[in-house]
């Protein structure tokens, strides 16, 4: 099984996911439409949503249609996040999946509401186009907690305000645990929600999201430290410009990998319960490690 | 039966709420724990909840749990749209509800996190908070589709972009529409659902509140051409400085006064089939055109 290219398959299904959610909600103001189009259709890595696909998939042997519903708002939001994040006002960053950020490509006016369109959009579908009130709510509930106040956007407001401060072990982890680990924890925990998951494997699969999110983000930094602005979509080397609290900052570049490597071990003996359906999800945080962009 | 006098009780109940449920939620990052309060708590005049809490009177006689979180869910999105639309990037305003609107108090960054964390609590508390699934998806629904980019946002959207421009009726009906009534549709309707109204309640206090909601608009035009700043806790003269497209601006004031005191009688022509538990909804739309801030 060659990761990249089970990745890429997913990434195709909810680009199409999403792609058909947008065309088939008529009501959506045409300038905005625009702006929607043109940050979900920006070639994104589509992790989190291929996360709760596979976490789907290692539970019920397949794809539901909760999950593809999930896929879909996990990355409204997780796009939602990017936009307003490269607004001047957060990171004012002029580059991101490869292309000109939304609001260097439309303004940032127009940047704010179609962020604020993402978000509100993601939990309409999630309302909308899952039959069972039960997991709809729970979906909703999981997505809500990873991406509020006691979750993303509290990591992306600690991580703005330990700006030109040396920072902690303590403060880098709870940024990163709030600003990512945990929506990869809750893609996870909505996978396992729509594929039925008992309450057990419901609570392996998060314990292994958030430690793969953990690493990703450490993977993250790493890649700022190392890589090209080419590779990475967005323009490199913007983290120690910004004085941003990192990993290779606070531990240094060998142990900072030494910490990723030790979290994506942890994460794969995770899903020792877990049969060969799961075996994607043992590639994955290796591979997440191993990415250049 | 006094309308303001009314309208305070509600305002305190939702204030208490509020209060309350940000008190519970443990989890918020403390920095953006102080703007979510600081936002919250400015005095707002809190129509919206009330007139979720009105419309599940108006159904079933009382104040249910449902309608509570409700109405503390619709201020929630409301207050993050103010939050939002003050920014430098949008509306550019520098007071509201009479104190330094979020973005002056704390930074731009803080506001911007701070309407994204509101708007997506308002979903976690409907998620959370409500015993039946069912109810708690189909308010789930309402509040997103009258929030979204089909409805607020778009209104936002349509409003930045009309800036300098004359405007045509038809667009200015799209604005007010889009960025208020559907807000105002959205709180009846949550209401009406929260007091379990059949389909025909339902969709009588949904065009009810959309009449209100649009009326609310044009009075909103009205008091921005004649009233004080003091009044109205936000810099006056601000629409005719950004060259608006508003009702007085194409009706001119008289025509817009008769044509918001139509939509008052319509609105309260509507509630006919609803006994006296509906007396308050039937001042309603005369009191908010009659309001000076």
């Amino acid at each position: 099984m060659n990761f990249q290219r089970e990745l890429n398959k997913k990434a195709s299904f909810v680009n199409r996911t999403l792609k058909k959610l947008l065309a088939q909600h008529k009501g959506i103001d045409t300038d905005l439409r625009k702006a929607l189009r043109y940050t979900l259709e920006a070639p994104g890595k589509r992790i989190r949503s291929a996360l709760v696909l596979w976490c789907c998939e290692a539970v019920s042997g397949k794809v539901k249609k909760e999950a593809q519903i999930a896929a879909a708002a996990i990355e409204m939001v997780h796009t939602y996040s990017l936009i307003h994040d490269d607004l001047p006002a957060m990171d004012n960053d002029d580059f991101r999946r490869g292309l000109p950020t939304c609001h260097k490509a439309f303004d940032e006016a127009t940047a704010i509401l179609a962020g604020d369109a993402l978000l509100t959009l993601a939990f309409e579908i999630l309302a909308k186009e899952i039959d069972d009130p039960a997991v709809s709510v729970r979906l909703i509930r999981e997505l809500a907690q990873a991406a509020g106040p006691a979750g993303m956007v509290a990591g992306q407001m600690a991580d703005l305000k330990a700006e030109k401060t040396k920072g902690t072990e303590k403060l880098l982890k709870y940024i990163h645990t709030n600003k990512t680990a945990k929506m990869f924890r809750g893609a996870a925990a909505m996978g396992a929600i729509a594929g039925g998951a008992n309450k057990k494997q419901y609570e392996t699969l998060c314990d292994y999201g958030l430690k793969i999110g953990l690493g990703f983000q450490i993977a993250d930094d790493i890649l700022d430290v190392a890589g090209a602005s080419a590779h990475l979509g967005k323009t490199a080397g913007k983290d120690a410009e910004a004085a941003k609290c990192t990993y290779p900052s606070i531990f240094g570049l060998g142990k900072s990998k030494q910490i990723e490597g030790g979290l994506a071990n942890k994460a794969v003996a995770l899903l020792k319960s877990f049969g060969p359906k799961a075996d994607i999800l043992r590639q994955m945080p290796m591979a997440l490690l191993e990415r250049t962009r």
